[in-house]
């Protein structure tokens, strides 16, 4: 993922917020997170993602969708879903998943 | 800010995504960071913000309101207005802002 912010996508699209604390245990993580990563990227409709982890604490993550029809695939993804039930079993210690349509962006980059 | 997720509200809510990167340089960006995380939770409507941070790398911040009347007095709020400002001078080499309607939200506890 870039070092930099994903820019403003022209509105209506969908985003997806899902904040997440992990548990101490549980092994895979790393590996089915990189997977996931790359996965979405295959679903027609994608946007982007993207993640800031504080370490030792919160984890957002930030799908972008242009449509509701590309957030169900990635919804309703056979590996996506053993993955989130994989989660629920081992990986979070808790989580909230926020799912809305952008209605307004904006952006800005230094120097342009 | 609590080290958990903030817990999903009743939709329909606002949320607004505020993804940056930093420049090198600017002073007072943390003292100002904290006075704006104070000032927002006086904002009537206002239900919540969290922040993710990974080092040297992309910050993520949610914020959650009931209504737009709700975020239109947070994003009209003076101070607030003086210190994006000051962001766009000094603090920020990018940054992007999503602001949408939530129309679903789910959460998960360990243990409950």
């Amino acid at each position: 993922m870039s070092n930099q912010p994903i820019q403003a996508f022209e509105p209506p699209y969908l985003m997806a917020v899902f904040t997440s604390v992990r548990t101490e245990g549980g092994s895979g993580y790393t590996e089915t997170a990189a997977r996931m990563s790359s996965l979405v990227k295959e679903i027609p409709g994608y946007l982007g993602h993207e993640n800031a982890h504080t370490p030792g604490g919160l984890s957002i993550t930030v799908g972008y969708f242009r449509d509701q029809e590309a957030l169900d695939a990635w919804r309703t993804n056979l590996e996506h879903r053993e993955a989130k039930a994989r989660g629920v079993k081992e990986w979070y210690e808790s989580y909230t998943l926020h799912v809305g349509t952008v209605e307004r962006s904006s952006g800005f980059v230094r120097g342009r």
